[in-house]
C-alpha cells in the first residue's frame, strides 16, 4: 500500500500554495472547531535542551470530510547559525475510513508558517479599523516576513514599521520589501511602532512582555502570534485586562498557553469577554463596534489550521494529477 | 532540506528486520523507560466512528541520542472486508539537533507490530516457567501470527494450542505454522487451552474479559497484549487480583489504559506489587522465584519501542548504504 503514498517535496507544495485561496478555507477551519465539528486534541510536546529546541504534534479531523491530519512542526532556534530555518517540520494526510497514509508533505515548515501567516490576517480582516494606515511587525525571522507576503488579504495597506533586537535584520526586510512596492520603516523602539501602527502584529519567541499597556494607542488592534507555549509571552497581560475585545483561536488551548493563559494566571482576564476567532467570524456583531477599541486576538497555532491547509494541498494536487 | 529525507519501503524494512537482533534493543528501551531517561508524552488517540477505527500518536525520545520519533499507528477492523490489514501506520525519525525529518519508515503498521511481538517475548523470557512443553495464543490476526515468527526468541518450545472466534483462521494458522515445524492445535474452548499451556498470549481487541480465574492453572504465565485502550479488556480483573506478579510496560501508561487500568477501577490492584518491565529486565529477583507463581504481563505499547526500533531500521539502513 506504501507504494500509493503521494510524497510532495516543498518545491510543488509551495508552487500549489499560489493557486490556492486560503483564507476562506483557513476560516472555515476555525469554523468546524467553534461549531464543534472539528476533533482536536491537546497538542503534543516534546522540549529539548541541548540544543534548545520544542516540537508540537498537532492532529486531528472535521467530522464527515475524507482525511485525518497529523502535524509535526519544530523551532531549533540555534539552526540560523548553521544556516538552517529554525522552523522544520511535515504534515502526514490519512484516510478516515481506512487509517492508511495517503499523502506526506514533505513542507520544511512552510505549511505551518502560511497558515499562521493566514490566521493573522483573518483577526486583522475581522478586528481592525478601517482606516489602518500602519501595519507594526514585531519580530524578523520567517513569521515577519510571511506577514507582509499575505497582507494584502486583510488590507490595501503597505505602510510597514517594523521592529527587531536585531536591526540589521529588520534592514534587510526593509530592502527586500521595499523592491516589492512596500514602505517600510525601521523603528528605534517598540514604543515609537506602537504609536504610529494601528495594526501590530507580534511574531517571537520571547519569554517576556514587548508591548506595554501604555505604548498601545486607541482603536489599536494587536495579534500575537508568537507564543505558543507556557513559557512565552509577548503582550504585558495589563492589555489583555483592560483591552476591549479579546478573541482567542481556541478556548481549549488558551487554558495551557499563550498570552490569555499568562493572564489568566494573573487573574487579569473577564472570562465572558472572551471570543473564539470561528465564533467571530461567523458573527460579526462580537467584533469592534467602533474605532477607538483596542481588540486583541491571541493565536497559539489549531490543528483545524493544519487540517484545512494540508487537505487544501493534497485535493490541488489530486486535480493537478487530473488534469496533466 | 526535504530531498535529504530518506523514504523507506516496508519491503526493505521487512528485509532489515531479518538482519537486526531486536530482543536486546527492545530490552534496552524498557530500561532507558525505568531509569528516566526516556521522554515519552502521554499518547495521543484519535477515534473515529464511520467506519469504526482508531489512531495511537507514540512519540518521544530517548535522551543523549541522536535522534526522537514520532509513530502514528491505528487499527480500522473494517479494513479486512475490502482486503486491507486493519493495522496501519508509519514511523518518522527525526534529528533531536535541528527537528529536521530524516528518514520516513512506511511500514503499514508492520514495525508496530512487531515490536509489540519482541515485547511479548521480552516478558516470557523473564517471566515464564523453566519448563514450557505448550503455548497457548488467544486470537488469529497478525499479532497472533508474528507471536509464532518470534517465538525462538523466547523458547523452544514449538507446541502451540490457538483459539480463535473464527475456527476457520486458527485452522489456517494451523496449516501454516506446521510446515514451518511447529505442532498447532486449534483448542475448542479457551478453558481447554488454559488448562494444557504454561504460557498464555492474548493477542485481540476485546471488550469483554476471555480469560477468567478457574481457568488458568498454577504456574502459568500470560502476556494481555490487546488491550490498550480505555475500553479494552481480555483478562477478567480478579486474576490479576490473586496473581504472584504483575508487571506493566508502563506505570504511566497503565492509569489509563489496559488490564492493570481496568483491574485498578475494581480496586483489585496491590500497588506495591505492579512491577515495570524495564526494572524486571535489569533486576531478576523481581521474576518468578517458583513454578507455582501465576505472573501476568500487561503490555500497552511504549513509545521507546517504536524509538528503539525506527532507530535500529534507520541506523541499519545508513550503514547498508555506506557498505554499498
Amino acid at each position: 500500500m506504501s507504494r500509493k503514498t503521494t510524497i510532495l517535496h516543498s518545491e510543488t507544495i509551495r508552487s500549489y500554495l499560489k493557486e490556492i485561496d486560503m483564507l476562506p478555507l483557513i476560516e472555515k477551519g476555525f469554523m468546524a472547531l467553534s461549531n464543534g465539528l472539528a476533533v482536536v486534541p491537546p497538542v503534543g510536546e516534546l522540549i529539548f535542551e541541548k540544543p534548545k529546541g520544542e516540537t508540537h504534534i498537532k492532529y486531528g479531523y472535521i467530522k464527515n470530510e475524507p482525511y485525518y491530519i497529523v502535524k509535526v512542526a519544530s523551532g531549533f532556534y540555534d539552526n540560523e547559525k548553521i544556516g538552517l530555518s529554525s522552523s522544520q517540520g511535515l504534515m502526514l494526510v490519512f484516510s478516515q475510513q481506512t487509517g492508511q497514509i495517503l499523502a506526506i508533505l514533505l513542507d520544511d515548515g512552510h505549511l505551518t508558517d502560511t497558515r499562521t501567516a493566514v490566521a493573522s490576517m483573518i483577526t486583522m480582516k475581522h478586528l481592525a479599523t478601517s482606516n489602518v494606515n500602519c501595519v507594526g511587525i514585531i519580530g524578523t525571522g520567517t513569521q515577519a516576513q510571511l506577514q507582509l507576503d499575505y497582507l494584502h488579504l486583510a488590507t490595501d495597506c503597505k505602510n510597514i514599521m517594523i521592529w527587531g533586537r536585531d536591526t540589521s535584520k529588520a534592514q534587510a526586510i526593509k530592502l527586500k520589501y521595499e523592491e516589492f512596492g512596500f514602505s517600510v520603516h525601521v523603528a528605534s523602539t517598540i514604543k515609537t511602532l506602537a504609536e504610529k501602527s494601528q495594526v501590530i502584529i507580534t511574531t517571537t519567541p520571547s519569554q517576556i512582555p514587548l508591548i506595554f499597556e501604555g505604548d498601545v494607542q486607541a482603536g489599536t488592534h494587536i495579534t500575537a502570534l508568537g507564543s505558543d507555549t507556557e513559557n512565552k509571552i509577548e503582550l504585558s497581560s495589563e492589555i489583555l485586562k483592560h483591552c476591549d475585545i479579546l478573541v482567542v483561536d481556541s478556548f481549549a488551548q488558551s487554558q495551557t498557553r499563550g498570552e490569555v493563559y499568562q493572564a489568566r494566571k494573573m487573574n487579569f482576564i473577564d472570562e465572558s469577554k472572551v471570543i473564539e476567532l470561528g465564533q467571530l467570524i461567523q458573527n460579526k456583531s462580537l467584533g469592534r463596534t467602533n474605532d477607538q477599541q483596542i481588540t486583541i486576538a491571541d493565536l497559539t497555532g489549531v490543528a483545524v489550521q493544519d487540517i484545512m491547509i494540508a487537505t487544501a494541498i493534497f485535493e490541488h494536487h489530486k486535480k493537478y494529477i487530473n488534469e496533466h
